[in-house]
């Protein structure tokens, strides 16, 4: 499969080389088309992969990651192009942290708790398919949740039912088993998950380390 | 031990009930001292168990649990009085959830993201020893972990390291494991256990059901 990913970032690198390793065609994207982090990422994958603007990434995929942080994300999908995205799959994976007022950061706050950027993404990009998944956990967790013991959860939502079934297959890609996938519904689903970040970071505090997941006991 | 509990609701009368069974005297607070649900606390639970005026309970209590809602936790506490508190351990289960607009409830802005429930306490009540915990699950949890099977959570936070250790033996007289509970530091880590309220009410939702928690797996 063609897929996009929008960030240079450990995230977009680290989904995007897995998917590589895959067998897939990757096109990382950034503001420009000469980003040095984007031909890093290019070169160190081999002929499956290549970078690009947003546009030329939302072109290419046939679904699409943004990995860029959640306080610019509408604004780079702006850049993407509604016309480049129109009817495809976007896995949101991304968090509105805001780290200037120094740490920990907080959620920015027109993009958290009467809103998320799942929400407003998919309010100011009605024609694509946004689902929202693995912003709770470390990003090597998510493309090998195998690295801890026992298991744990990856939440998910989205308000295009045939469009989060296509994604819950790629998650299973990644080792992600049916049972340990919770489907919280519609979009407005990404609120919680993008709210518990602040527990998440005190807790990598508290550990000393990101290698930990959230798992849901019933 | 002599407890106070602040409050008439689910929680104060969950906990409450259960400290009585274990041998503790309770008396629960509300605004006026004929409460109705009071009454009827008392009432129920026998010679150990009485009602009064939050500036009665918090006179009363050795340790004072608040089971107010967050939103007029500050208050209710203003009403216990700084001088019946001061030295003693405040338990604070509270979440400042905000359903003046309808469901699913937000959490009041000006509790919520760059402080909390707990942490604004704490700064009106420097007298008052706050420990933060049990808010992040229903409360017949909090009495009785076993009632879910495998293990799991039980965040707690505060400054008073002594305070901690005390509230973290009266967790153990409920069923609460060393392992299973995650000391996040001091009282700013009420931030975070507050904010996975969005995710709990989207989850219950999901489960048709409050009888889950989370567990930290690593």
């Amino acid at each position: 499969m063609k897929i996009g990913i929008l960030g240079t970032g450990v995230v977009g690198n680290t989904v995007g080389s897995k998917l590589v390793q895959l067998g897939h065609e990757v096109k990382m994207g950034s503001r420009t088309a000469d980003n040095e982090k984007g031909k890093e990422f290019a070169k160190a994958n081999g002929s499956k992969a290549s970078h690009g603007t947003f546009a030329d990434v939302a072109k290419f995929g046939e679904v699409i990651f943004n990995c860029t942080s959640g306080g610019v994300a509408l604004n780079v999908l702006q850049m993407a192009g509604t016309a480049n995205m129109e009817g495809k799959i976007l896995i949101d994976v991304s968090n509105p942290l805001d780290f200037s007022k120094g740490m920990p950061p907080i959620l920015v706050p027109s993009l958290s708790n009467t809103t998320s950027v799942g929400e407003a993404i998919q309010k100011a990009f009605p024609e694509v398919k946004v689902v929202k998944t693995f912003n709770t956990m470390n990003t090597n967790l998510m493309v090998d949740p195998s690295l801890l013991k026992g298991e744990h959860d990856n939440f998910i939502c989205g308000n295009d039912e045939e469009a989060k079934t296509k994604v819950k297959e790629m998650l299973a890609w990644f080792g992600w088993k049916p049972g340990t996938i919770i489907d919280l519904g519609d979009i407005t689903g990404s609120r919680g998950m993008e709210m518990i970040l602040p527990l998440w970071i005190r807790l990598w505090g508290v550990y000393q380390s990101p290698n930990f997941n959230f798992r849901i006991v019933r």
